[in-house]
């Protein structure tokens, strides 16, 4: 999967901002990795300011929003070797349309529930982010 | 949005049976109300044994997706005027895979969190559930 940049005038939510990396950009969306090391957790953004609900993208969006999810979903089960994917797009809090994608195995914290709003994040250290960003790029550019 | 049959030689968790009731057929997808009165809650099931993974899919039946789920995305919010839509798909305990739209509310049970795993389900008495289901299957009729 070829990256590219972010697009000129798109503007990401401050607080999605803050409680994540960019990892790459792809042709829709901004990949952030989520700075919490208990679950290899990304989000996908599209670039599309004012965009709240998957069902608000164009079609083309859409059909874009669905290659490059199930890409990353592919991406993140190769690099982690996971039970399962979870995904999800909730908004409740940070209304910018983000999609969720995250590598789960059982026994981890809160299985089988979900993650969102569970306990106190786990911001990672430095150089554990940056090795785990590399090796998801290096992984979606093989596709 | 025409609905149709259950597919021949489908066969749907037991527990995910147990835990909804049938609203109709979509092209792809077995549309399901689950028995939770707390929150307007519907899952689809692609009509694909041994799946349990978006990205198992096949290209096409990946697009079949996201089509059928922006549809009930839209009609759920037309039936309800919810102020948010929140989708997921997890699979940790019923790993058939199956696809969650629920319409939320400032205020309703858990918010702004998720609904997966919070309290005790509440269900719903028989006519307020067929009457909902009448409501929604009407909306994707006239899509």
């Amino acid at each position: 999967m070829l990256t590219f940049n972010r697009h000129s005038g798109f503007e990401i939510d401050r607080k999605l901002e803050a409680d994540s990396h960019p990892i790459c950009w792809l042709g829709l969306c901004e990949l952030r990795l989520i700075d919490d090391r208990r679950w290899p957790w990304v989000v996908l953004v599209p670039q599309r300011n004012g965009v709240k609900e998957l069902h608000e993208l164009t079609p083309l969006d859409q059909t874009m929003m669905t290659f490059e999810t199930n890409e990353v979903a592919e991406a993140l089960c190769a690099v982690t070797d996971c039970d399962k994917i979870n995904r999800g797009t909730l908004g409740n809090i940070v209304s910018q349309l983000h999609y969720h994608i995250v590598a789960r195995n059982a026994g981890d914290p809160n299985w089988p529930g979900p993650i969102w709003g569970y306990g106190v994040r786990e911001p990672y250290r430095g150089e554990e982010r940056a090795a785990f960003c590399e090796r998801l790029k290096n992984q979606l550019a093989q596709n």
